[in-house]
């Protein structure tokens, strides 16, 4: 019988090539399978047509909007997941789902290998093959622009001489990924990091220097999950729509960085996230206002190793599942409404309230109605203050100190 | 002889009806000590006259600006300190730095008691008396606002019948603190978390929604110190004073939020900190580009845990102490020049640039130039991935998971 | 109505004493309550007696040894809690246990005070009332050592004032609090920390140093629980009985140190817990085998952390119910059998062997079988090395670095 | 001109072996260079004839156990280094001194090639080749056990076939690794995990099972090194020797786990070490007494980041040397005596004594000189429990939790 592969499909050049050349170096049927996760841009049916055009056995279009939001999305936005404090690992989200998605496809299609297009010096391959290798090891994996040193220029001559229905003059100077989450921009001129974007960069945000009014939005939250936008429920998928759109409007989540990439070298990166920045910072304001301190204090932790573990390409270890209950235990109460002023490319939290939370206004008031008893103070600081005292007191019965 | 009592003394209402009231019910005389750290406002050699009004025995103003910006506002940048990844410790950083002169000025004057003015529910006592521990334990403490129960009205009535020499008219619906690296107002209608700020809450910040011309500013760092703006030499006060005004010029820094205390309370806290967010945020981005990736994963950590230790009081604690060695070797290469546009509420960053740099465009770039050797990635990948692998497999084994 | 204190009763000296005097002092009824977590020592029935014939209204004993063993040792097991990589946290983990039959018995009796015989320097009074804060916080506390200054001195002449039913003859030279999972001293000549401790101290364990044959022990565990010893079935207090019976018998688990109390002040303390540092060493041991790699090694924070908070008095804290939902989460599979040598005050793991084992003897062993691809190295190493080398790199060009 | 390489050469058949191998596969020269870390044995001159025999063109015997001890035990003594609790790094702290004297002997002899005899699935080639990219990137690196799949047959049939003067009829069922720090054994039937090891495995320590009297040492230490011991100035290498053959001669530090190699697999490991286990027991215990709280328990995540960077080949990364920085100001203070029982596999402390201490008996007693104001503790506790008091408040008024 012969062999299939299954063929993690973009519509782009590179993996359209990859169809027949995949076919000739190894034999094997093409399956071809491209998952909608908020990529937008081209309209999914041609993907699928050209996919075919180009010698495809098999082609799958998968609708996984929903549970991308629901499944990855949410988790990251629980976990207020920023890598190095910035992005908020649009791409990293991606690539497990897109795993799990190829692997029924094998199954279905009785596929024995697996074939992606990333490079060899990119996280993504990363996050697809330990991904594969977590849920499907049996499965072979053939990366062509890594394994067969695949370049743009050696993809454009095949597509020509084979005749591929694929436009090969629009060249983007930019290396883009892009999805319901955020999206992506790199390489170009932006290698070089003394190098200010230019708005041609942007698609996802408008010019937040550009003068409008601003934009008030109410997102309310039920345990961790955003469930409503100005008071009308949504599903999350919904919600990331609805927040893109009007914190893109106002020129809101754009990042621009120098990153440490997991295979060890630094890389310049541009990204657009006006939903996820938006939601991040409404969530983190109402952990504030409902989660205890040693919670928040311990959780930052967790959530900065959930957000490199999931950078790192380990959405599917243990560690991550671990870290995802202790989340999901401090979010039961992470639950009300959360105020954004969306302006000027900023996402500005201006009022919370919420029935769990543990701001409680008799204790924190200096007004009228104060319920604190300032008396038990004295004793908290002495004892609070004794170790650093005792510590202060040594060094300087034995000199030599310079604290 | 006459005890004497060292009255942190800042000009304002209750701590001037505290230099009678202390030397009433201790019987000791009164040395006011008023520190500048850079909180603008009133001439302090008017505020040294008014103590001695008041009945002060000696009145002292001390300049104390570059020193804090110095050993106090830098050691923060270096740890990128936003307390709950926001408040810059604006007020807990100058307290030490209040403690230190204190201290002194008992030993200069034969004081045996210090007084402060701060409340029995605030991070403020904390600071002062741990501080106090650390450095003089031998000195007593006295805080009239919190153990004679003084309220606002009480000093009034106070002020007025004693007649001493201070306006007590004017009464700010907000109790601010402010110095040099940033401004805290909190009370009033904000204690009302649902309630957003009002521009009249603001001083240090124009606001971001005015339409005007981005600024563009250079900032060099010499080994985690800024030394240059514009490429102008400057002191870290001077960098600080210039970016506060430019930063402060776009409306950059303004922060609002729920804030977890140390004695156990949730408060509603609003800052401007335009200088400190614009330096922080060229210092992070700088040491994206200079610190190595497993350094710059661990020093979050550390960076975290002494903005809370110097949020909860405990400056002079040997953590601290041993966080910044950590720190100072981590800083020896970062230095370089960060751009920043200030517009519109935003310091952004569009250009590094650094002999330190680590980031390597050879390695970095997928264009002409590359030398990465992708064909070490397939080997790395698999033994990244293996436990997970391992796990997985398991878990497959004994079926029942749901991962 | 006449108001009721719940005192936790202890049968001894100080809180017999506490039973009049309470009375007196409040005019309230007293309620004694003891609590069984295998302190063992004076049979429960005489002391329930002892505390009606001091004058106590109501006196309940309750037996809460198997609820001490499964929902308190058991999840500090799963935690590997040694505080100070020592301490099995004997006495932390009994208060919250006590804690909440005193507020059970609160509501049943009609009790409006809760009453404790804790000092104002140890842990205890921590653990104690912060326990009651978070599960009753309308109960108002009463503890008389530390409230009234009570002295033993003070216990015993108002014990034979009132003609007290107590033996005030016998007095231990040292402080003692002993349950199920341990035994701790205190006090006498061990407060000079260079004197050794003398057998006499001792009570769970025998002399290590006598010669005796080993013992052999198969602890059997299923999902982090020890469920059979030697191949019987038991339940987790029967583990625990039988375990210190036979660590004990062979000197294991003695432990002296000097200890960070929560009130700021160090102590030296001597503990005997067999039966918890057996069940520890097996456990960790099971983890080696079963547990992947990240999640062992951010577990070990979560270990610490949970060890430090249940020390510290806040077992009823979110914080302790967040990390049990990770732990829980890595003991899915922590499921197998260890084998124990118990001998000359060692408790050494001899054997391991588990279902849910990820040590796989193909890719580990060095002989025939070997499974492992060498190849997958090479890469591996120079990208894992790859950060370190750039900047080495990067120090050397720069000079003036020692690394 | 011929190219050189300089090999690591230990004596045994494998690095004999590639001094002809590497000679015919590079046509390079070979250098020899044995390195002293302690690991006894055979005489060295003997190893470096042996080297000439096989053709080496140099062959060099360095004595690095002073510096070895100094520079690499003692701060690893310092971070109490435990890889997963257990293992002292014996083998993870010998590679990279052995790195440096090799790179300094490609300097000194002209060698552009360094090889190694680590196989492709171990820590060891990690080590060596992280630590070669950090030192010397120039340097190309070989691995003949790895890079040409030599196994022990093989090399036993080409030493015969060369005549070598390797005797190749001893055969170890074990792999040893042994130096100053330690003893480290695998494979054979300890590969069986449930196998107990036999006392035919150890070297370094007697059997603690056998009867013998007690050995009683004081260990001094200045700022966290060993300097003297029982009262007997010593440098650090004489300190590790003198407790390697008392702790050794009672039992003290046999070690037997499952342990988390870096490649990713689990391997079974039995080590002795019974210096290293004396003084990191002494070393803690003597930190208990002298280092503040809050610094010990940072202290516990850097020690454990420490002994993992170190134990994953990351000794020459800027983190360990950052994470040293903290470790040193820390021990600053780590200065007194600690008095160790060694008996029967066990070393215990018995007594500790410390200028520095801070350990304070009149705080600590319970007895006449008690100085602590236990009036302090109300407020202490009140506030402590604060933020949990609140939490439980909420979930008890939204009622659904179960905590």
């Amino acid at each position: 019988m012969t062999e299939r592969v299954v063929l993690a499909y973009s519509g782009g050049l590179d993996t359209s090539v990859a169809i027949p050349y995949l076919a000739e170096q190894t034999g094997a049927e093409v399956i071809a399978v491209a998952i909608d996760v908020g990529q937008g841009g081209e309209d999914l049916a041609a993907i699928r047509q050209r996919a075919l055009d180009c010698g495809a056995t098999e082609s799958e279009v998968i609708d996984a909007r929903e549970e991308f939001a629901a499944d990855y999305c949410v988790p990251a936005m629980r976990a207020n997941a920023l890598y190095m404090d910035r992005y908020p690992l649009v791409s990293a989200l991606s690539r497990p789902l897109i795993v799990k998605h190829l692997v029924a496809a094998a199954k279905k299609y009785g596929g024995t290998i697996v074939s992606h297009g990333c490079t060899g010096k990119g996280n993504d391959q990363v996050r697809f093959e330990a991904g594969l290798g977590a849920l499907a090891p049996e499965l072979k994996v053939i990366a062509p622009a890594r394994d067969f040193a695949w370049t743009r220029d050696k993809a454009i001559g095949y597509a020509e001489e084979k005749g591929l229905p694929i436009d090969v003059t629009h060249k983007s100077p930019y290396s883009i990924d892009q999805n319901l989450w955020g999206r992506a921009v790199e390489t170009g001129f932006l290698e070089d990091i003394w190098n200010a974007p230019i708005e041609d960069v942007y698609a996802y945000t408008a010019n937040p220097a550009e003068p409008r009014d601003p934009d008030h939005v109410v997102i309310t939250f039920d345990a961790g999950v955003p469930v409503a936008i100005d008071g009308e429920t949504v599903t999350p998928y919904q919600a990331i729509v609805e927040l893109n759109r009007r914190a893109g409007a106002q020129g809101v989540g754009r990042l621009d960085m120098v990153e440490d990439r997991l295979v060890g070298i630094k890389s310049r990166e541009v990204y657009e996230a006006p939903g996820a920045i938006a939601l991040i910072t409404a969530h983190q304001e109402l952990e504030n206002v409902t989660v205890e301190r040693d919670v928040a204090r311990f959780k930052k932790g967790v959530d900065q190793r959930w957000g490199e573990l999931v950078y790192d390409g380990l959405w599917f270890s243990p560690l991550r599942h671990a870290l995802d209950a202790f989340i999901d235990d401090t979010q039961t109460h992470v639950s009300g409404e959360v105020r954004l002023a969306l302006h000027g490319g900023r996402a500005v939290v201006t009022g919370r309230r919420s029935e769990a939370s543990l701001y409680d206004f008799g204790l924190a008031t200096y007004d009228t109605g104060d319920t604190f008893d300032q008396s038990l103070a004295k004793g908290f600081v002495q004892l609070w203050g004794l170790p650093s005292k005792l510590a202060s007191a040594r060094d300087a019965r034995l000199g030599g100190s310079d604290r």
